[in-house]
């Protein structure tokens, strides 16, 4: 396994261009799906409901992979924005926390075929411990440093109760994991070399707060509803 | 309840700026918590990990809530984006599906905090009707129509398996719901007058092996670790 395949696309690329990036991965996965070879901006941008424009300039970042009256090549794209990714490097990751969003993300298959894969789950609960979410076993949390020295971790996923992820987060950053993706709603930093990836699962509520606030105008107050019992 | 108070305000403001948003409404509540009064767009900055001409750019966007000299007025202008995410509309919520990703979504607290109530669970697992969640009732997917015409439901948050995502959104954007928050891997399309906001949790962690990817060079095979048992 090798890391930083593509180090001449490094810096290249804004963060705002990269987070569009997994979507574009997706779509193309799909199209590859239904043995599409190749694409124009203007079908992409109709399925994705993002302009052609700003399609080309998105891809235009990586050195232009459409040809003028071709379209994109998808498998060639798809291939490229892996690679940009990281996806090609499988990346290994733990969860630490086995209650409700612990298990929900280990049963998220999507992860492996995005190229990430678990290869440990810890908790503090005896009632867990020896038991597995599809066949991936539950440890106890005093095990993790006797893991980590024998197992690539590359990412944590932290999914432990608010007080406790500043301490679990110091614990497996000093153990040398560099990716820590943080689901306490907490804007979490540390003093150490790694990338943080803080998920405010509120925030994507809010967005379709205001996109409801935003398109539909209506007044309760002309409602009878909610006022029984 | 009134919705749509900011008429004013709508259409101004772009999609980008309103994704940022829900991060500068933490933030701020978070200063309004420390009794911080009024803070530069320096201060934010370097608080908020943003340069501080993107904070003065985005909160332009509302007519300039700073002033050369005092800064902003932390509580105004936490009020002001709280208004325009239509925080105050007191959205109430559902959520459909109570495994592993809607339990955790039920005891997700900070919800209430950012104005979303969740008023009723619902799932087809018998051995869960009757159950809680933090005192909200697991009712019987069989009542959800009499109970959408019981009570206001502005969003129903969709944690049910894959195959059966569609059909369920279909049957709750039928009896009026506007807004699906759905948390199965797709891009659900729906032919009626709803917003609908897809979760891709994969999506974030690919943002982090981008960045792992581009931050860290190294080369496994140059290591014994992973190769026992």
């Amino acid at each position: 396994m090798f890391w930083g395949v593509k180090m001449d696309l490094k810096k290249k690329v804004s963060l705002a261009v990269v987070k569009r990036l997994p979507r574009y991965y997706r779509y193309l996965a799909d199209l590859l799906k239904m043995d599409i070879k190749r694409i124009s901006s203007q079908e992409l941008s109709s399925r994705m409901g993002i302009t052609a424009s700003q399609i080309r300039q998105d891809l235009n970042c990586f050195g232009g992979f459409g040809q003028q009256g071709y379209g994109y090549n998808v498998e060639y794209l798809f291939n490229e924005i892996g690679n940009i990714l990281g996806m090609n490097n499988n990346y290994q990751a733990i969860i630490i926390g086995a209650g409700n969003m612990g298990r929900a993300l280990a049963n998220y298959t999507n992860f492996e075929k995005r190229g990430f894969k678990i290869i440990g789950i810890f908790d503090i609960d005896t009632n867990l411990i020896g038991t597995d979410i599809r066949d991936i076993p539950i440890r106890h949390l005093d095990e993790l440093e006797s893991f980590i020295s024998k197992n690539y971790v590359d990412i944590a996923m932290l999914a432990v109760p608010f007080e406790q992820t500043p301490a679990v987060a110091e614990r497996v950053a000093k153990l040398g994991v560099k990716g820590l993706w943080n689901y306490s709603p907490m804007d979490l930093k540390l003093p150490y070399d790694v990338i943080i990836e803080n998920v405010h699962l509120s925030d994507g509520l809010m967005v379709l707060g205001y996109k409801l606030n935003e398109k539909f105008d209506f007044n309760r107050e002309n409602s009878n509803k909610g006022n029984e019992d």
